[in-house]
């Protein structure tokens, strides 16, 4: 029988098939004790302090691209945003949305690298939600992460980027528009699909070296959806400050320099998942790319700029042949499903 | 222009339609300060000890039905989810999956039925999220809501059903299969629309009133889909014990009774969204049989049958007419997205 390779509209009817589904392919991969217990809610035990608390849902298309897949990217894009707010990721929950008729085999292949990236950023999937959809109600299948980390005091401002001042470094640990590119090139079929990979990462382990003297980090953030642009425009914003910064220092791989000549995209605008934006101290701009630099996932990182106190609220960028251009917050959708 | 009441793709793009929406619908009605902060993760003071933490994405069809929407039953259930498990809801996370077009004013009146519901029940909406997918590529809107409560070490048995000992009362505070009958008659737009209504509540306070004494419940479970049936299996095959309801005791309206002739169902497998099973001390049952029926949400609450040593891992229903069935997991899917 085809059906049994494929997800029925039962499988979400909280009954017999649903209980098959959880134990045959979730307890089984996420495998921890929290998920095995299988109560409504997961009881976890949390430091004594804070948490940070976030969640995302993950509709990207395709499903699957170079470098990853819609299940990795959720784990992925959960535990950085928790990481960027300087929190240590340990606890997430999945929500399944699926579209009846779709193959058992994908959504296992999508669970296990869920697994393995929960694996390699040591945090837990405790709890969980499976619904189905009837065939065309919604486009294969989508998921929710939400994350809970532990927060120690002393990066409380981190979030908030509250001790941001004219003189601070703008640091990204590597090349911009990867993922974006990526996404773009598995869309389209396009014949550089096999040079680029999305960037998709967790940097919960990258941003742990640079946070053991958390005052010198001002301010994280990842450069998702919007790409560093977006994050660069919102921050001047907020803070009522300037931003001075570089093309010739702003890494990008020559391969995405020229999808974007092609297509008519800027890679400032283009969608990250595995970079992240620092404002960091200016004493210790230097020992902090050094340490980044040191890391696989920040080897191509670099010092893209500084905070200044003129032209408040507007990110200026320097062009490498000597001009300067105002970077705006994106107003349109370039590549929509990017995430 | 027509397009500015609707949903665009660039309403999930990250940038500036992005933050209009966040700011002019969520932050306004979910209004807290830590929405306000549009942080990447919140930070949310926790009591020292341990958390629970629930997710629940929703897909109810149609969005709106007699008695709620998809918003309020997006609150709702996870606050339910996390006061079965004996847990004090305390903050949620939501993310919105949005169809390009979707009506702006719809979206409006969810996310303020989302507010009165969260007030209602004494939580903060605290992150959120918003993906737009195009036309055709979801159904119209689906929510996904993440919970964390505070659970007290005095009520951890609640979760597990470890205390079930045979001789305990099972009790639900109302009426069964509102919810379920009250989304067919949306759907088929059944005559018995005007009369029938989603029993969609939050249950966090009438569950704290008879938490006073946390060792007199033995367990709780929100009887959503798969309904009361369904519930009950679970726990006999969980717990090896058997579980002994009695048809005349289980509350059960007449016009959903009338539906369940005609369309075939059954009540006990309907999906509810503010019906609570509980198994009680027998010594206890009485007390908060008389506490559930002073709450308004429990006015109509029954003690409807016992833990049994007989028949390990089998639910027997004795009929009104002194027949006994045996009632089994649901197999198969009466009502797709029933939540």
């Amino acid at each position: 029988m085809a059906a049994s390779n494929q997800i029925l509209l039962s499988h979400g009817s909280g009954g017999k098939l649903s209980h098959d589904l959880i134990q045959r392919i979730f307890v089984k991969y996420f495998n921890n004790e929290h998920l095995q217990a299988q109560t409504d809610s997961s009881i976890l035990s949390i430091r004594e302090g804070e948490v940070a608390f976030t969640t995302d849902s993950y509709v990207v298309d395709p499903i699957f691209f170079p470098g990853g897949n819609i299940g990795k990217l959720a784990v992925c894009g959960t535990v950085n945003d928790l990481s960027v707010s300087g929190a240590i990721p340990q606890y997430l929950s999945c929500g399944f949305i699926i579209e009846e008729g779709f193959a058992i085999s994908q959504l296992k292949t999508i669970v296990k690298s869920m697994a393995e990236e929960a694996n390699k950023a040591g945090i837990k999937i405790v709890t969980g939600d499976t619904k189905v959809v009837n065939r065309g109600k919604c486009d294969k299948l989508f998921i929710n992460t939400s994350g809970l980390g532990f927060i120690h005091t002393s990066r409380h401002h981190i979030s908030f980027g509250n001790t941001i001042k004219p003189g601070d470094k703008v640091i990204v640990n590597g090349s911009l528009g990867d993922h974006g590119i990526a996404i773009l090139a598995a869309r389209e079929s396009l014949s550089l699909r096999s040079d680029i990979k999305s960037d998709c990462a967790p940097l919960n382990n990258l941003i742990e070296q640079i946070l053991e003297t958390p005052q010198d980090i001002k301010f994280m953030r990842d450069a998702t959806r919007g790409g560093l642009a977006t994050v660069l425009c919102e921050l001047a914003e907020d803070k009522n400050l300037g931003v001075n910064i570089f093309e010739s220092h702003i890494p990008v791989k020559e391969i995405v320099n020229g999808a974007c000549e092609v297509f008519g995209f800027d890679p400032l605008y283009l969608a990250n998942e595995g970079k992240v934006l620092m404002v960091v101290d200016e004493t210790s701009a230097n020992r902090i790319l050094s340490t980044l630099k040191k890391h696989p996932l920040g080897e191509d990182a670099s010092i893209i700029g500084e905070i200044v106190s003129d032209h408040p609220q507007k990110v200026l960028l320097e062009t490498e042949i000597g001009g300067r251009r105002i970077l705006d917050m994106l107003a349109g959708e370039m590549l929509p499903r990017i995430c």
